[in-house]
């Protein structure tokens, strides 16, 4: 048999969203999902949604094994339930899922566990609610699934590891456990510890202040409303890594403090400069859509009424124009039930587009 | 004569971006203003725009005396350009639109200036573009207008200063000085110092890494893109109030740091906890769309192609279904041409929503 598409049968332990999820979208693709789940509520909700049968159904087959075993357990026991389900079906291949991969390799490592059949992966997709019941076999669309094989790890086994998050419509990206901790420690780790830092200053400030609150501080705060029953997990299982930023982080905030206790000193206004200046240089690096090279979009406001369909009617027109749009937001300002839509383009397409919505009529802020 | 309503004739001082606007939205409304600017190209740019005509020409008319001067200019020069407008016109009530006040208003104690007639005002738009040439009369529409008062100031005067809000479609709030200084510290100026430092920390890193950027990473630093020339002048003339922030900022960095130096040790994963649920706690004092109370809305995320008119229709029907969106993002994921778009809706509206949506096809993740 080949590898390189899977068959099945496949078995998902931990039938929460992302467990429950991949059992969906395998189901949907015809291959056979069994679920097991240490609570059984969850697990009879996965079988009811159609993410699979309960792996007692498989137990009771022992001429079948699975081809693939998939731990979609919490990041703190997916060492135990990788190390236990690779005795259980010693000829499976086992993979996990847990946002943080150098531990995890570390610890069924220590356990003597057989590598050549395991493969991490990490599917970067999420929704703010959990559990089964939230569960989308598309939810891993167009999202980038990691793959991180240990050395010891067979061809056949990465080939369907990868094969997995291909089937699932992921962005299949391979790198090795250390690579990954670093990258996340960088786009998903820091920039939660620092919007959890800047939002935790808004606790017992006078209301009031919070009045003058736009777009800047609702970005810069958004992802600071995460669970923190899942991030101590995460920060836990990758401090050394989140940690080795901070310290860039203490620093420049301790030379900022100085630099703004006396803000008329000599130097004082070049060093504020260049705390922005050093922010420019950073954000410029950060991919553009669809993993493109970082790209200046051309971005227009238009004023549009705050009533159902007002949207709906600029973007139509946009569409009739016949110019995509790389980004789209909402301000949200404050008063008023008149709102402004926030639209970026490419910039060649910008002159044009700008001229044909207002010979339509629309107020447009270039 | 009332100072309830402008009747001009205005001076603006300054003609970039915001001066422009706000001669643009006067004009527009048969107010006639005047224009000065130490750039004679800038001023030109100005007046062919059509945001008014060159001071020169009310200078010509020695019997008649502005209204209302609106000094313009940047911050730094701010303290000597109200203080000569309050002796070049004795009779005109004199506004700047700086976005610090506190400093202001002290320069201008300072120098003896005739503060019964100067009257702080903090206009909060902006554009990515800057300039006369990106001026809009709109650009001032159900953004916050604040006014800061001096106690010395006549009725009138802050009457006046009021109506120029109004009047250019603003949402007119009432601040002292400090309290609004205290309050851009928190809602403007920290967020940017947080998403600077947070930006900085991508410098010189493998670019490779950054592919797995997601919204979080790009949420967080938008606003890192910022005009460091500006930022220099903001950042130094409210630094006492940005520094209280962040010398909490660097206890909790500190804290962090210790934490995340030993996750293993006891009391560990409640310190990360802690901060992940006091950003919980901060986040959900910022107040609502339109400035009301914080709403919890409900989310959902609809897949569609990456093709023009495609978002577009989405939003017709759910125009046509009658249901109002508080809130609309694009995900950007890497990779493939399919996005998902994000609203949020009144939780009331939530699953009606969801299930007219999958009636027509869509394929909704809850």
């Amino acid at each position: 048999m080949s590898a390189t598409h899977l068959h099945g049968p496949v078995v998902v332990i931990g039938t929460g969203l992302l467990g429950a999820s991949i059992g969906l979208g395998l189901e949907h693709r015809g291959v056979p999902v069994f679920l097991e789940d240490t609570s059984p509520t969850n697990q009879a909700v996965a079988v009811d949604i159609g993410a699979g049968r309960p792996v007692a159904e498989l137990d009771a087959n022992p001429g079948v094994q699975p081809e693939l075993v998939v731990v979609a357990a919490p990041p703190d026991v997916t060492v135990d339930v990788v190390a236990r389900a690779l005795e259980r079906w010693p000829r499976a291949v086992v993979v996990d899922i847990a946002s943080v991969k150098g531990a995890i390799l570390a610890g069924l490592r220590e356990r003597g566990a057989d590598l050549t059949r395991y493969v991490g992966t990490h599917p970067m997709a999420g929704r703010e609610k959990s559990g089964p019941v939230a569960a989308r076999g598309e939810l891993f669309t167009s999202m980038p699934w990691v793959v991180c094989a240990p050395p010891e790890a067979d061809h056949d086994a990465v080939r369907l590891a990868k094969s997995l998050g291909a089937d699932l419509g992921g962005n299949v990206i391979e790198f090795d456990a250390a690579e990954h901790d670093e990258a996340v420690a960088l786009v998903s780790h820091l920039p939660q510890v620092m919007s959890s830092l800047l939002a935790s200053r808004l606790q017992g400030t006078d209301l009031r202040l919070l009045a003058l609150a736009g777009n800047g501080l609702r970005d810069t705060t958004r992802i600071a409303a995460s669970d923190p029953g899942l991030w101590v997990q995460i920060l836990g299982a990758n401090a050394p890594q989140v940690v080795e930023h901070l310290y860039g982080v203490r620093d420049d905030v301790e030379r900022l403090i100085r630099t703004l206790e006396a803000p008329t000193a000599p130097g004082a206004r070049l060093d504020m400069a260049q705390l922005v200046s050093e922010g420019n240089a950073g954000v410029a690096r950060i991919p553009g859509k669809h993993g493109g090279p970082p790209q200046a979009f051309a971005w227009m406001s238009i004023l549009v009424d705050d009533r159902p369909g007002q949207i709906a009617r600029l973007l139509t027109e946009i569409g009739e124009i016949g110019v995509n749009l790389e980004d789209l937001r909402l301000d949200h300002s404050s008063g008023r039930n008149v709102g402004m839509v926030e639209i970026s383009v490419l910039p060649s397409k910008h002159d044009a587009l700008v001229a044909e919505l207002e010979e339509r009529g629309w107020r447009v802020l270039q």
